[in-house]
């Protein structure tokens, strides 16, 4: 019989924080690709840009005028999602037909005035102080919001519709579906193990090393065991952290550091800025925050699409939407090719 | 208070057959939207190019010569995901890092000998054939695997690397997550209410009507109360029928007239040919095939990325990935437009 070796044989792995299997086939790298091609980024974008609604001193669509912001800057969406007074649809009159009232609040958050300017490519200060509007704005919002998600769409191959550096929060009045998800895995975890999954898997990844991309005093980033995107990632606190306003000043620059060495390595990667959409998941809020949810552990997810290079992508279609989540290469080569990559930017590297 | 309108109020609506939460905002669609749009399909496919590994008589990556097939003509993916014989992973040491094995076959299914066709523009007698083929692979795969997964990805869009029709077929030895997913909503609704989930909803949306795009004599098309995709629908036999094999010869007639329009509608829509993802989910089959599957109702499901435009697509990132599907326009809304779209191809009635 034939040796098992994750790099030639497919198998199934199984993603035990939101309860899904993907399908790693990583002799799949050598076929060709024919496929779509993304455009290039050409247009180099300037650092400012008057009509731009997220740059200092612009108008937004709602008549506002931004301030002449130097640092980060908050401000309500002009096209939420979620608003906050939305009726509610009334009783299902049917099991197949339920339907539930959604309210909620969506802001945009700049991490700096400039356009042209990438996380990557700001300093670790100035990153901090985009981790500490995280946490306020968690705070604030979580006041009143069961969820608070912060995500960041970078790149128009994530639906990123304006190049200027910034993310979102959607804080609702539900636990999203994956919010549920992990909710149910760490309670699960925790009832039947006695300690945080994601707290012991971190400290299986220190031990068996390969699926590790860096660490620092206070934190991790690892390929998961699971992860379905080509160069997907988690990155962990290594203390019991529930939720983003928790981190102490120390463990907020550590952050700020070992985030502008993963994203560096991203862009090092395939020498573009690399698309992703990234977000933080933490223990739920609102009315509840006072609950005990010792079974969940601070996290933030990296999903970036790109497979082979600055403009080939991994597709999740066809068998991916109908079947399984697949992948092209397995979690361990990721992490050993991100690992391999320098902490320099290549674009500073070259001046 | 105010009235709630599902037009005009986000709420959230829940996905009994895949057990999800979809947030539909559909107050939305009022912003501009300034992000990425797709290039348009400008080349023209020729109508045969010997160099394209799916065409009659081109030789494949492997060597072999295709047969200058007339009808459907299907063969082993040069390039599988699944192979009949890897090796198993063996015991998992953890909980959380679980692997299993994964073994199966990856098909190609040309539609039709010319690269310049789509299902659409096919007559339904070659549909029909289509059909006939999808039944009898199912049935030749099924005798060995509990699932094959029959998918189309088409459009570059959809991460489709080659312009002549075809769909896959993918068949393995583990039922994968989604279908783990419908089997136990399905299992347990019929355990509850002593019928089909299927069955009621398709009944349910006759009466109902506003969701309808479609009625045949045997045939349902609607997009769900769960919709996603903007444009999503999903396909519905009126009997109670558990695998593509058991439609019969009439079913499968009138299967291919519906499927015509349906395709007909969405190239319609924004007059371009519209990509999608579709695959087939029926009752798993191998060697539990003998096993009570009457709680199955079979279904193809359609996922269809194009919002507003030709070019310009709903991107699943940032909030979908990290926290629950939102959709931008209701349901409802989309059947509406999709109902009101002429039957006959724009590309036909120009001639
Ligand atoms: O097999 P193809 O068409 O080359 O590839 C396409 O479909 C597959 C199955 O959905 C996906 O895994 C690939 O990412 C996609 O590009
Ligand atoms: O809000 P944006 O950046 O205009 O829009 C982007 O992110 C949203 C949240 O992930 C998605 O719903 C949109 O499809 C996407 O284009």
């Amino acid at each position: 019989a034939t040796t098992f070796r994750a790099s030639e044989h497919q198998h199934i792995r199984y993603n035990p924080l939101q309860d899904e299997w993907v399908l790693v086939s990583a002799h799949r790298m050598k076929r060709p690709w024919q496929g779509q091609v993304e455009p290039p980024l050409l247009t180099p974008v300037p650092r400012h840009d008057p009509h731009n609604p997220l740059c200092p001193g612009a108008t937004r669509a709602n008549g506002e005028v931004n301030p002449h912001y130097e640092g980060t800057f908050l401000f309500d969406n002009d096209f939420p999602a979620l608003q906050p007074d939305a009726p509610s649809p009334g009783p299902s009159d049917h099991p197949l037909f339920q339907a539930e009232a959604a309210r909620g609040v969506c802001k945009v958050m700049c991490f700096h005035p400039w356009s042209d300017v990438t996380l990557p490519l700001m300093s670790v200060p100035e990153i901090r102080a985009v981790i500490d509007a995280w946490a306020s704005v968690t705070e604030e919002l979580g006041a009143q919001y069961p969820w608070v998600q912060i995500f960041e769409n970078k790149g128009a191959m994530m639906g990123c519709s304006n190049p200027h550096p910034h993310c979102q929060v959607w804080a609702s009045s539900f636990l999203p579906d994956v919010a549920q998800r992990e909710e149910r895995s760490q309670r699960a975890y925790q009832s039947q193990h006695g300690e945080p999954l994601l707290m012991e898997y971190g400290r299986q990844e220190l031990l068996r090393k390969d699926r590790l991309v860096l660490t620092s005093e206070h934190w991790l980033v690892l390929v998961p065991f699971w992860a379905v995107w080509p160069f997907q990632t988690l990155l962990l606190p290594r203390r019991h952290v529930r939720r983003l306003p928790e981190l102490t000043p120390a463990e907020r620059d550590d952050l700020a550091s070992i985030m502008k060495k993963l994203l560096t390595k991203y862009d090092n990667l395939f020498e573009t800025s690399f698309p992703y959409s990234m977000g933080w998941h933490g223990a739920p809020m609102g009315s509840e925050a006072g609950a005990n949810w010792d079974h969940w552990q601070l996290h933030a997810h990296y999903y970036p699409p790109l497979l082979r290079s600055a403009t080939v992508r991994k597709f999740m279609v066809g068998y991916e939407m109908l079947a399984q989540a697949q992948r092209d290469l397995t979690p361990e080569q990721a992490a050993e090719r991100l690992r391999a990559l320098p902490e320099v930017h290549y674009r500073l590297g070259q001046k």
